[in-house]
């Protein structure tokens, strides 16, 4: 019997893609992990360090085949805005000649592309659900909307199996810089979790719309394996989450970590609580029918995101 | 007072862009006209010819800035599938190029992009309407759906203010080799209008969504003037059209001059049927609410059309 072909996850020594990486090895998969920053991917990788965006990279990374490709590097938002020919460069031309690559090998190898819910558009609209339209205004979300036709045109063609899920906010992330301007939702995990005070600089009334890093890599494992027949004709989903207000969050955060949620003091910043403090109704049957899944409850949330905080 | 800015139109040279610019002139304004192939450009405009791909030809086209630019440069579909490289090059990064290089004279310029109904798929799917899924196969529909989303992120950034237009066929183009993989439609134009027998590539039932060059005309110097706040959130509409079968649309030019519609001998080509002679019903709400119209009839569809066959 021959050894199934690898998996590919790009963008692997990130906070989803070590959780995804761990997971995998877990269940005795062979991995390729390629990552800009390969610091801390999990032992047991085939760890490639380097750019998307060098093509000698991804010859080595696709190698002689591979059964799927996890794509989660990017240039994320906050950088992509700083740095549009950075993103353009990664987010859609690397990711076009991936997508090229991968689907040469003639074995229509599984594609998950993590894709955002910024390609609704900054602020969103009043209600999304998947028959929003697609009208992004950052960067980010453009690139993201642009790659969301590649992989359904590779798809069409026969060259790919693309699966693209859209992410909504990922709890938590660990501490520091991530090129995120969403990160503050993780960071009033750590401040809780610490027993420390935390500004908030959206509201206790904004709404967010999040999923546990445990509930997303399940999520990224079931797209691996999911019938895509049951995929709408884009291939793409908004992934389901929970919409919560931080003041909800904050108070079942305090509780579950024994603190006050008098420790958090709620001072909005205009353009973020526009841009991920005012989340409107989410419905995602298109992703519910798929097999896809949210945490199931607030408590689950944060107990789910606080057993990674580590 | 100051000169108003000149009216960029790239794709000037080929059928469509021919009869806008003419058109223009007529209006007293001020075009410059870039093609590849520059023949045929009709006089009283700035001639620009060479290859969108050019940065140095980009810069002499956008000058000192433009009010408008009509953007109908592309590699077409047939040529697209040929080459996917060359489409790449000209559909996604020239025309990226171009957005960026129109966006930065910050006079918010009206940017006009013709895409095409091949973003729905290859087959299309059984009904058309504002709100189906955009899903490509072949490269060109691909790349216009791709630039859509560039079109949308310029335009809520205020780089411009952009109107997409998916065009159906355009009757009747000239004879020859066009790119175009549904010539046919046209064809059957000039051989009934020379009396001559005339082999159609699809069946009598074979149906398409049609507008007459005059009507196409028309809608493009509408979108250079049309209130923006009636676009739908992704400046993106598909044109009203007419859809007529291939057997209606010969017996009405028959008639019309005056020939017999036994000239015409059906031989249907599986791919040809399936990929331009199953267009399926067809409703552009959209459209109509920002003033789009089609040609109003089949009989005024082939008097316009027989009009402008030269």
């Amino acid at each position: 019997m021959t050894q199934p072909l690898p998996i590919l996850v790009t963008g692997a020594g990130g906070f989803v893609g070590r959780s995804i990486v761990a997971s995998l090895l877990e269940q005795g998969r062979e991995v390729v992990a390629m990552d800009v920053m390969a610091d801390g991917i999990p032992a047991g990788a085939h760890v490639l360090a380097g750019d998307l965006a060098s093509a000698d990279l991804r010859r080595e990374a696709l190698g002689d085949g591979v059964s799927a490709v996890i794509h989660l590097a990017t240039v994320p938002g906050g950088a992509a805005e700083a740095n549009p020919v950075a993103s353009r460069a990664i987010n859609v031309d690397a990711m076009y000649d991936l997508l090229l690559e991968a689907s040469a090998f003639g074995n229509y190898p599984r594609f998950v592309y993590a894709s955002s819910i910024a390609v609704f558009g900054d602020p969103l609209p009043a209600f999304v659900d998947d028959q929003s339209p697609l009208s992004p205004k950052m960067i980010y979300g453009a690139h993201k909307a642009m790659m969301e036709h590649a992989v359904a045109m590779f798809t069409n063609r026969g060259g790919i199996e693309g699966v693209t899920v859209r992410l909504p906010g990922i709890l938590a992330r660990p501490k520091g810089p991530s090129g995120l301007k969403s990160a503050f939702m993780s960071n009033l995990f750590h401040a809780l979790k610490a027993g420390e005070e935390f500004t908030c600089p959206v509201s206790a009334q904004a709404t967010i719309w999040a999923e546990s890093l445990a509930c997303v890599t399940g999520n990224f494992l079931h797209a691996l394996e999911l019938d895509t027949t049951l995929l709408p004709p884009t291939y793409a989903v908004t992934l389901p989450a929970l919409r919560v207000t931080m003041g909800d969050l904050a108070q079942e955060i305090a509780r579950q970590c024994g603190v006050s949620a008098d420790l958090v003091r709620y001072e909005p910043d205009a353009a973020l609580e526009a841009a991920f403090g005012a989340q409107p109704p989410l419905s995602t049957p298109a992703a519910t029918k798929a097999g896809f899944a949210d945490d199931g409850g607030l408590d689950r949330l944060v107990a789910s995101a606080l057993q990674t905080l580590g």
